[in-house]
């Protein structure tokens, strides 16, 4: 059960919820949010909803059954993350794209730039790179992402770049408008928790061998840390085939939308590991329901330090794009591409741990026969 | 490498063709299509096809660097398969719909007269099921052949069905159109070679944990015993989640665009086990290439004897097909769907070992580069 | 539930209780063992088994919750099965070796007799080989039948050999004792009920990618057939891990000691693939509670026809037998190894579909509270 | 390549070897360790052992062919982890043991006292524990470290213990002998580099989801940052069978011995998650070539705050140290159990970046064929 209290509940009002919970044999964790603060109840205590709601203090109260609570449908139908111009989970369909490292200035730069003038309103791009080997190059580090932040601020793009060290998070937090979770570090609870202090949408990638409950697990993290703005972003799974690299799980699209309100967008770059294969799949997951996608581009894949056999040119990114806008069409989706912007659109927003919201943010409230208004 | 044979090359011809290569330290197998012979050469002798050329009797010679070799896509660039009025592996993508078994003749010939009128050509329904528990309806047998076999007569449909004893290939064959090798019976390779042995399309469905070298492997067998009328059909692989039965591998459709020539389908209904999923898995499938789909379709999903969880109702199937149509649009393909026919289009062609094709069956003639016509 | 007939319960009561099933909602098989009839009842019916004891001609009733159900360690605590002088499934264990193929008569009959001076009492060759490729050694067939039943003439050994195809169940029944199914057909259904239909022990190995619970579920197509002396094999599971072919799910072992009373052998040659595997994992395979072994030795590996890398020399496979022994003890079971046998000991008993049995093969009789010795 | 550098090349010794590398096509990367500096060499520049030996301040240079280098079998052959009185890796074989968090100070001193008596010198609890629910327990942090450090001192165990977190790392090894570094963050980076820092043993477990490659990979990271005190376990694998959590893997014990110099231990607890399976298990890694076993123990596993259910109570467990006692003795190692301790024996060393070591610690001196002493 998630109890949503209401946004004047006094602190006694809140005790005595608190206690009655532990008296009926659960427990209750407070979490809170932006907007307003909630009690996740654990341990199945005997208590309905028509209990509940009566009490002083109380505006709602959801039955959950999973052991993932916020991040369950069941506790709201859908929650939009909106970064910048573009909202993921709303009717519109967003891609991100952008080279898997920050290699240099100049390529990144170029790259936004190319980006923007196609409507593109979000750059990805990698100042720490998660390698296998401990030889490979390991990105930039601050100096990638002053970069980052220097395309933002020359192109209007928003920046999403991976975090991988809870130590990073408020320096990543400083220059990023998304920070990016790898695959690796899907259950890396201290980063987890350390993402869930700031207020910056986190985009958490599927461990390739990750169920879906134990992804959501991880999405709860971020929201029992009282950050709920959270992308969740496929990425294949680990199978015994190995003719792909991680054989993108699109099933988990249909499937996912049964379990979480989360916005699901699908990197069929990584995923498939093969330029040939980012197209074909892009379609398939925008066909399946994808809320949007993460794609690499690259200036000159050849010439890149890293996963450049599986980065698009910007000539194949931009027919990708045209065919992703009609399949979106077929299945009541809109792509959505900007006007070039005004690089003062998107001044980036300082990090803070509570603060105003965007509207889209919106939070536990006016769920179907709720209790009362306030 | 294939070595391509002349069809007047003379037995004598041949045996020094076979020789020169058994000379050259490698090991060739006869295949007798129904056009033509060829020789598959094992063993990595040191021949090039410019010796090979001027040999009597020798049409052609085609590199191929696969275990695989009549399969692989060095042996042919498409390989489109036939059957009745529809044809996979062409420009065209066509949809094979019915239920899991069929239960009776009512309910089938009702479900065939519907998928008619809708316009489809080709209809599915098992009368040997496998299925794990002995104790399961395990499908009408011989009775079940009869009734598919009246639904080709009355509604001109080509019929799909299973077969799963190498003593039953015969009989399966006088009554169905295409004969189906399902998923636990990939390698079985008596049922394999017996299938091989008729002069029907068979449709060959992925294993659940196969890799796709393997299944190639399984259809080579098909190939090498002289049928080259072969569908492969992904219907799902296993993997580490449960949260779909057998997740549908897309990756595979464009990873075997690469690797063979044969014809591609995609059972959505199977894999994903859940009617909700197999309209967006549908949809995928063709957005990622697939070139034709088999469906579930259930006049009442609810009463069905075996798999009805995942079966959809005529309406549901007939808004699939509209936004199939649409999908294919996008990616250049084109939905076949037929004018409700006249029965007496499809008559049931004898089943036999060798004999006149239709003009669709195309065989290894005219390789790019071929050494000389005929 | 299994109901337990008496051996003197007439065809009216077995009727009659038949009857009593369907009438509380459930359904009943009969299943003809060689000792007596039971009856296996489906569709979880409000039955209790004391309703059910004072019905004439029932001897027992057993609640049995699995859909597995004669294979479940709730129907019979241990299902002991013997070939020749060889038990499975008690207190002693043993080890069946053997090339990969009968490759020729010298050579297998030359390891027949090297394996029985070492006490080994049976031996495995395939004569029908499942091979991936068309185009590799598919085994010699009947003449390798022959040889086998040589083998066993002059030396004693009981004989293990695989079988694929219904038809061939019969011929391959006349010269083998114990009927292997690869673990490529174990889901091969049509071959699991003629299998069920001989009186021979069969050895089921494990599909690469099946479930403890559907390999039970074929093990029960065996049982519900009739056969009831049945062996599984663990031989390898399919995962992401590339560097053992398929490594062994050892695992498997105390699992499936909760879930069945059917003996389990492991198999680590193929399972792994390389030699230098084999012995330390036939060890882990003993210590973790294996009931048998199954190991490929060869006198010449270098030379096999197939799968010479994971075969062992005659010395590597003595030094085997002597740790085997030393871990087995640990675990408190013994190694059988006989004295040099008389070859006239073992003469081959004809297959027969219902017959006499030797003592070691208990049925369903005395369990723990029956209702009344008959 | 690995150049060995005597350890009394000066500094422009080494930069001519550098530049001899770099001139060749290759890049080097110096690795400083406690007892000498190597290069490690990559990019297969054009350089022979033959080159290198000759060169000032080289000691020896050798061919690793893998993608990791300090941790190929190619560097050295074996490499022994000394921790207080227990050393794996060479001939004994040593088991820890203990509950997998600490919960109380008197529960954890009590299985301190009682795995003394029984002879064990390490134990195991977590104090930071990864769970994948934010609600469950997730340890007592720094005041279960403290309570670790006195289990320490009073009872003269060496302890090991999981830290998360690279912020952590410092602390946790003032309080540990050994750092664990979980499966879920096998290839956090970052914490593999910092745990590189401090000169602790790591115990590094397997992710569920990692190839031996990619393991080995992640301990190079160690290596490569100058801590070669690594001992890698093996905790069980995700594949698509259930009814084991994690099946363990041992065929990765002999797969190992070919790859790496590293000791390899099991946890045959967390692999299975079922007390029943943990004895055979257990049995089984030490028949299969483990270096040591990761067992958890709990005074009344019936009440545990995680992972009860895996738990052995005392009596159990030291029937399993029995057990593989004999095990261990047929494979040729023998189980090292310490007569009861005197506390003041293990004086916790403080953790340093550099200093002396214990003798036990080899280091890549006296390779084969090494070009000369020093």
């Amino acid at each position: 059960m998630i109890i949503v209290l209401r946004k004047d509940a006094s602190e006694a009002q809140v005790a005595a919820v608190e206690r009655r919970v532990y008296e009926s044999g659960g427990q209750s964790r407070r979490v809170t949010g932006d907007e307003r603060t909630l009690l996740v109840v654990l341990g199945e205590p005997r208590l309905s909803r028509e209990e509940m709601l009566p009490l002083p203090g109380v505006l709602d109260a959801l039955r959950v059954s999973k052991p993932y609570k916020l991040a369950s449908i069941e506790a709201r139908p859908r929650s939009p993350v909106t970064v910048g111009r573009t909202t993921f989970g709303a009717a519109a369909i967003a891609c991100i794209a952008g080279p898997c490292a920050v290699e240099n200035r100049r390529m990144f730069l170029d790259t936004a730039a190319r980006l923007a003038s196609l409507g593109v309103t979000m750059i990805r791009g990698g100042a720490y790179k998660p390698r296998s080997s401990p030889y490979a190059f390991q990105g930039l580090g601050e100096a990638g992402l002053e970069i980052l932040a220097e395309a933002r601020e020359r192109h209007g793009l928003a920046v999403v770049t991976e975090v991988m060290a809870p130590g990073k998070v408020a320096l990543v937090a400083r220059h990023a408008d998304v920070l990016q979770i790898g695959a690796r570090n899907m259950q890396n609870y201290d980063l987890l928790k350390a993402c869930a202090e700031v207020q910056r949408p986190v985009l958490l990638k599927r461990g390739p061998a990750a169920t879906l409950d134990e992804w959501l697990m991880s999405a709860e993290y971020l929201l029992a840390g009282g950050n709920n703005q959270v992308l969740l972003c496929e990425r294949g799974i680990r199978t015994f085939e190995t003719s792909t690299r991680n054989p993108l799980d699109l099933n988990a699209l249909p499937a996912l939308r049964r379990l979480t309100h989360l916005p699901v967008l699908v990197d069929p770059s990584h995923g498939t590991g093969a330029r040939d294969f980012v197209t074909p799949m892009a379609l398939a997951a925008v066909a399946a329901g994808a809320d949007g996608l993460l794609v690499e581009v690259h200036p000159d894949p050849e010439q890149a330090l890293s996963d450049g056999a599986q980065s698009l040119t910007f000539d194949q990114f931009e027919r990708l794009l045209r065919s992703v806008r009609a399949v979106a069409a077929v299945v009541g989706r809109e792509l959505f591409l900007a006007a070039p912007p005004q690089p003062e659109a998107l001044q980036p927003a300082p990090a803070r741990r509570l603060g105003a919201r965007s509207p889209a943010r919106t939070a536990y409230s006016g769920a179907p026969g709720a209790g009362g208004g306030e």
